[in-house]
């Protein structure tokens, strides 16, 4: 029985997560859950993107994920269901679940519309209990996505910043700040490796040596080191970068090759 | 093997929560454990009660609701265990249970006192970790309820607000703010229903449409919505309606039958 | 299957924990996991080896216990696999498993090598997927610790205050403040009842006695209490002790003996 994972913005405080696995158990009483996140804040589509993008591939083949962070619950968005050539991703259509469509192959998406594999009467405000959760247990079950609804030709995306790459330089921004302060930026290690020689990273007026961990600096240093995302990410040893540097999603980050062996971190 | 739900003001940054985990799964290897919440605040006994009341009635015949808000603990108080038609529920008698039970059938309660389906040597101050976890996962084992100890007749019940239903107008009160700061009252739906007509609700002075979904007011408008849980809920579409409205439990509303059309909200 | 248990400062706002999860039922598609707590202040060490430690003897034989506080990741310190006569322990060393070794029969550690039971190209910056993940999940599944790295003589121990024992009285320290404000200290339970007799206890110039539940105080008032971890612990019954009295972990704490009755708490 294939692993259903949950990324919400619906927090641990009320009874909304727990209602959605009653749903999910009752339906598909052998399926394992997992929680990625329920502490996406509250609204914030692109973050709770980020989060399913970051977790989706370490689980097995088989797994549906299932992603809601959905202010528009009940009005016009879609619902929709997706399949890969690994997984199934279920979620509204308002482009939660488009930074980790965008790592997989063969998809097809499925406008979800048929009420039988939603509960009875689905509220206009709950559809992660309603329907999100019904649905990605009846998937569970085997129900093929073709008879959740039509496959539609398109699903939002949100525009991911790209870097800009030029000779001996890449210019970024921070994507995503983690629960360490760790800021973690769209300049994917490919591109820092194809750099070479000596790197420094400039960010929030301060410049720091790239290294491959965080103890390469002396405590309450920052560097820059290729994150377990496998993108360029500022940190400070033993610290809080982003309250320490003021940073931030968009806070812009430059990565340069340089000749001269960058200098220690001062004050 | 049954679902054993948890609901307590535990928190999850202590080692409570985990603890009954594995004194569940030591006694009932194969059950499944869902997390409703640990984020209850601490000692807040209605929050709890509301909370488990709102995700019971979700998670498919069997299975046994545990929740423990538990100031009380150690002390006079007893410990109950409770079937009904389709559930199990354990925790302290002290109303935490009450507002699950209002909707249940079937209601059988007992008080728990046989020591052979507590840990050896219970301590005073974590009875969820030492009393009522293994007499869930015995339960969920399948022992009868008789054996945990002798039925009582009642058990402690929480005063629950009822609104009160005029000639075209309905008055109740805030019951509970949720994560998103959408405030859920003690106005049913059916109550709503048939008031019929157009309405308007009031609430901390300010008068707002009844619609079906958020989004069908201006983004930062506020709106009343029937609500997941079935009752009137105030709103503010994609805005956190509590801290704009300055609502909390116990705050008064009222919905009116209106001939007019209700009018645009405005600052 | 055996249960794997996971205490971390991974937080619950990112993908860290659910990642873990993917990759330990990736291998070991049966396993059990339970959360301990990711909500270990960033990088305390100490706080996350007494959760552990609290916990973990609370899990069926066999269960494999992971811990990750590590703010040296990637950098010079050992990953540890340690089996004792009922559990496996995995984690960095640097302490985090120390306080629960120290509790445990037949100890064997081994240093976590084998690039094998990890995953391919493991980052420098979250062994808790790449490297400790996969390897519980190799033991759940039955791999001897043997086969994942030499022995090692010995492994990094917290020093844990001992309480000084005078002849009617008891001199220790807070070990923890738990979620409750609740002060757990270093003088465990044998030690108070040694002392026989009338107790009162002194810490931060509040004097209070000791009774066998919080609610043989009055509301508001402090008490200690033979806390569910076996060690005094100084509560304020339906309050928070830690804010009250201005308690945290270091706070000096006294137990003795005394002849007279304790006068009742007063301002």
């Amino acid at each position: 029985m294939p692993i259903v994972t949950l990324t919400t913005d619906f927090g641990t405080s009320d009874w909304f997560a727990g209602t959605m696995k009653g749903v999910v158990l009752g339906i598909a009483p052998r399926a394992r859950i997992v929680d990625i996140t329920h502490d996406v804040p509250s609204g914030d589509i692109r973050t709770g993107a980020f989060a399913l993008a970051a977790a989706c591939a370490y689980f097995p083949k088989g797994t549906i994920h299932v992603a809601i962070v959905d202010p528009g619950v009940g009005g016009s968005r879609a619902a929709l269901a997706v399949k890969t050539k690994r997984f199934h991703f279920v979620g509204p259509d308002n482009g939660i679940l488009s930074m980790a469509l965008a790592a997989e192959k063969g998809v097809a998406a499925h406008r979800i519309e048929n009420a039988a594999f939603m509960l009875q009467r689905p509220s206009r405000t709950f559809h992660g209990r309603d329907i999100f959760s019904p649905v990605a247990a009846h998937l569970a079950c085997g129900v093929p996505i073709t008879r959740l609804g039509p496959k539609v030709k398109d699903y939002v995306r949100l525009a991911i910043p790209t870097p800009e790459m030029d000779a001996g330089q890449r210019r970024g921004e921070v994507l995503h700040v983690d629960r360490f302060g760790n800021a973690i930026t769209n300049i994917p290690a490919e591109a820092i490796n194809a750099l070479g020689g000596e790197l420094q990273v400039t960010v929030a007026r301060r410049t720091m040596p790239v290294r491959d961990h965080y103890e390469a600096v002396p405590n309450g240093s920052p560097v820059a080191v290729i994150g377990s995302c496998g993108f360029l990410e500022i940190a400070v040893n033993s610290g809080n970068a982003a309250r320490r540097l003021g940073l931030k999603r968009g806070t812009r980050v430059t990565a340069r090759q340089t000749r001269t062996v960058p200098k220690p971190f001062s004050r």
